[in-house]
């Protein structure tokens, strides 16, 4: 709470038993949670003890209590080429929301149909942050960079093959744009984005 | 001027002629101008022409006219653990005062001597940016992002030798780092950190 | 038997049959065995035909006899940022137990909550020897070097995604360490940091 | 010959005494003959000897006989995003010529000042071929395939520092670029792009 | 339509409905569609709905009409060592199909066995472009290059085990083979290389 | 002061003024104190000085005063095969000697000669802590970890050329070493290798 | 035959009717073939239609006709630290058997226990040639070769975890042995190295 | 001597009065010895001293005594494409001639011109033994092993550039080689090469 929000449960990797000790004792004391990275089947087995509680098939994105609306400004931008990248846009959209802060995703403004992207310019200089998510060379954040003046966290995606290594080459071509000023998150780190951006965003108050 | 700024010059492989041109240029319209990279025998050639300019060697950063004083507030804090970063702290600092941004460099803060940053943490609590710089293991971002809730933007160096493999596994260290919401630029980058600062101080205005 | 230890087999690439085999001989001679990286089903396997054995099933430990509280003092510490890691901080206890060394694991000290690490200095200060598991970037075993004099064996674990390269990047931040006289071994090997940890404490006698 | 053309020498590892000795056979047969990679001090001693020559210090491109003008239609594009990789345009500016192939530079059309670009497009759309030079993230070949139907050539140079990798993130990129049927040569290789348009200029006749 | 071709599906990470749904909308508007890296449950699943469709399980191609016959001029040769590669031979020669352009798939014809390509090499003379399929080493391309005058587009593939390191080594090999004028593709890309293929066909016309 | 012993400083990136201006400090305080790495040209220049400092050129140890025979008894061996390796070697004992430790160099006992290494077993087993320093494949400290029971502290040199690649693959070859409970410092690392076996050394008091 | 062996089949990547087709075809010749890396399931499938055929499921290694016994010497010894890379070598060692050279595995002569590796030495100078097979650090075939005159072929093997990144760690340590005339083979290779025994094995005649 | 050879010296880290008092000893005992890796500056130090020395700068291999003619009949056959590699293939003529073992250099005979290689083979079937140099992408030793029975020893080399990676993809080309029973030694190891060569001559006698 020092830092503004509380802990968040890296779900990966915990068992399901694990978890659900976890989140009894957040119903006990009537707090809301969030935990990230829950597969799947430990997704479905959550949900049959917790049936109010949400769960993101597509970003493993788990909550105790859905928040939805409780922000009408949408001051936080997720841009992606297309639908290969909804899993990690969805991970930094849901993370925003359970912070209360409103963000809105904007698919299939690829840079190899740049046509869409420019159309679209005036409607994106709107937001106070843009998250911009990249798999296979991870060109986006550059071009969308050279174009508006916000704050841009640029999220590497693991979208691609062979070259694209896993998303490795998106990660080092984002870190070494010749856009100014782009910061970025680790590979698939839509949570990271979303909580970079809540940081940004006390600046505002 | 799209993005709020003129465009800065990379100077790391452009000659001396080349840039006594492009320097030319700028003196002619009676602006400014920022070049970066500037190799330190480079930069001396460029100041026997530019007498009133400013060269900083540590970092390679060069100004047809030095901006002092034009912003008292001290809005972003330079961090490091040492004499060893101080060019990159350099090259942030001096990027922040031409874009007229109060900034200021806290040294010999590091891991080794976790005290020395406890004994800090409320004199590093008024900025309203962190800029966390460090080589080695990169474990600064880390600790500093676990303590205090302002944006962090990590900047990892080329210090070091063996495993720390040119700044690569600082760089890395930071983009996994289990502290929430730290954005990474690239080794070395004190620039690019700077940029990515005045985009998210806009959120101010 | 000449280093003091008998030899320890590594079950990870050996077949059911191959164990069931060598555990029938040392039943034969009266001895006990410790076997490595036993995976679930192999172990549950093992343990249908011995049934007083000894099986882990977070670390793959197992030895024929368990060896419970013959060392009343705990000379190791294992500490570990939170349950991720459970798996090697049990292969290293578990390999203690068998040696005949007291041990005790200390769970969620981690660096982004650095305050409850700083709670348990005291504590940790009576251990022999510390043991630091760690994740993600690795930075642990770099804040426990600068606050304690103990030797400490680093083990670099393989949780994290992106960047953490399954355990490269903790395992080369930790020996690029900027902390003094941190020791690593291989990533995920708790049972090579207990071996060692017998050695060092070999001093003692 | 049995592909259309002569071999060309590749002038990196051999010293000036063995060029020397290969020159003087060309001289002998009156053939002129191009020769690759010969470093500042190497052509210089080489234009000593044979005054009327050719040498490119930016690309260390020689020939005995300059041959300029031949070729009056502008049959290859030559793109980059400013003067750090002129060497590389050069390479493959100077071996079409060489080629008997007509080709132009058009350099300052970068990514990150994206309406330069999308000014230019209708003068880039007359070229039979492009070849598209670029550091950094080597975005740039996504960009033009994605508005231009040419067989483009892409070239990543080693211009940039850190996660620019010595060009490998932009080879790396241009390989899984999201733009359709970009082919690839290696970094820095401005002779072999300019080899694959002449290979591809075949198909014209 | 810009670079006069229809958009295509990249259908690995893309769910069963998703796709269904795309088609949906291709059959409405009465066109065909090419989906590329459909894995072998998924086309199965398209196929059940849509009986005239076209699927390639080596290749993972999907169409929704079949193109056959439409050109009777063989314009493409592809190349491959053995039945090993003949995934990406046809994700080549389908792509082609589909772009109506004819192309024909010779195998067999590896390093190991040079004089197989020895005798055909007035065979492989009559294709105006050379698409040049190989794993292990890679050293195919190089061979054919050094012997025949066409564009030739090499595609690496994952074939091979341990140094193969999952088609990297034969991707470097073919980026820095010492034939002239080779241009590569990404790993596995068979879809780029019809696709740069379709780039260059344009300049007969 | 803390963990028993004062700061080191890391010479190799300091200036010759700034490290005078640190010894100057020391001087007045009448302290002695340790710098590692630092360069031939500034150890002399820091000697001019200083004339009673000592300064090995072999591995860039700096010390104010030399402490010669503070500690009769041999504690720690630090072993290696060769010549290559003496500034790693040395880089040790003189912390070693720093710190007050009695260390003894052991050269020539390399894997290639294994009967040289075999010879001297007995006197081997007599030092609390062996040091074995290793480039090329670094298969040393394997060897002498199946033959003797003290703690091995394994140090990697980047001694060699091709796939020894600058140290890593020894660094590796130790980490995944099949000799019981080695542990491993950075490469090139002399200093971390005795700092660790000071903390060790601490466990006989 | 040009090379004094038929081809051998790569089966990993061939699907069970494909080899069946080819099988079929050597039937009919009624020749022998081996066909190498079939998967344990693929192998019993082919068992199936060939009874008499002979299949190894550690090493996958198939062959329509067994060959044993003959070859009464024993040309080749193989040496393995365990009972962990018997694949590996029983790939060698049949297809050593198939080319009709004797051959022996010596297993459990490994680095950790030196003892038992010297007390076999005269027992492995009567081979002409000695494979030896190890993962996790390859030290073996740096050991052997300093005690023995033979031509040595190393195999590194993907056993081991973590460092030992999957054989490159060994293969690695094995090309930069610091003994003399070493020479190596790809990853698991038991298949490459049993060719190579058998060129070397032509000397002889 | 225990192996038929005396140790050679690898002079690559050795200063030039350790290099002479090595010497000294060797004169004394009227010796021979080969020392490896001599600088060029170093080797013109030794032969002031050494008048009928020998030392040949381009592979920097030096000898007290030179050996000419010792062996009549040419054993090994040492083929390169061109004199880049003149280097390599000199270290491994050296090391043979030292040895007492008869040798050549073929070069010119590289892939890229095959007829070439074509027109020598009936030359090249008459070796005992072929050790094959190449630099770039490697495949000589591919196409050489395709063609001739004798054993093959693959020496990657260092030259090119980009994706040739300082000679790590010609090595990893060799070793995945789809031509049956090549061996490879380490980069640049024309001396590793001579020896394993002189190892397998053995099999002669
Ligand atoms: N998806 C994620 N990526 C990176 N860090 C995370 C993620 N989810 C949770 N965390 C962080 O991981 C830590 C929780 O780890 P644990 O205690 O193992 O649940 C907290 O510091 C979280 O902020
Ligand atoms: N988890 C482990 N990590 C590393 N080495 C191990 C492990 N378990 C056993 N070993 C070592 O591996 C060797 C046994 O291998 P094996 O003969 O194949 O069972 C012995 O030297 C053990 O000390
Ligand atoms: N196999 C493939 N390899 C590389 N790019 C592809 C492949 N298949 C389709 N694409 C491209 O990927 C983009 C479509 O992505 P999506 O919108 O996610 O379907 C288009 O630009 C296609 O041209
Ligand atoms: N296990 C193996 N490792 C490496 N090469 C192999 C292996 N098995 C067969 N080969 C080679 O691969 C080629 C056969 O490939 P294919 O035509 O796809 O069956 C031949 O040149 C064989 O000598
Ligand atoms: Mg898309
Ligand atoms: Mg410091
Ligand atoms: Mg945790
Ligand atoms: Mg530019
Ligand atoms: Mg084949
Ligand atoms: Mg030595
Ligand atoms: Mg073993
Ligand atoms: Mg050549």
């Amino acid at each position: 709470q020092r830092l503004g929000f509380d802990e968040v449960i890296y779900g990966e990797s915990k068992s399901i038993n694990l978890l659900l000790g976890l989140l009894a004792e957040y119903v006990n004391r009537n707090q809301n949670v969030l935990i990230t990275r829950v597969q799947h089947k430990k997704g479905k087995a959550l949900l049959k003890k917790h049936h109010s509680a949400f769960f993101d098939k597509e970003s493993g994105i788990f909550m105790l209590k859905p928040l939805e609306g409780n922000d009408e400004v949408k001051r936080v931008g997720i841009i992606s080429a297309g639908s290969s990248d909804i899993g990690v846009a969805n991970e930094a959209y849901y993370t925003l929301t359970y912070m209360g802060i409103g963000a809105e995703i904007i698919q299939d403004v690829g840079v190899a149909g740049l046509h869409r992207l420019l159309d679209r310019i005036e409607d994106l200089r709107t937001y106070d942050i843009l998250i911009v998510v990249a798999g296979f060379e991870g060109a986006l954040p550059t071009v969308v960079g050279g174009l508006l003046p916000q704050p841009i966290i640029a999220v590497p995606t693991s979208v691609g093959y062979g070259t694209a290594k896993n998303g490795k080459t998106a990660l080092h071509a984002m870190l070494t744009s010749c856009s100014n000023g782009i910061t970025v998150v680790n590979i698939d780190n839509g949570y990271g984005a979303a909580m970079s951006a809540f940081r940004m965003l006390n600046l505002k108050k």
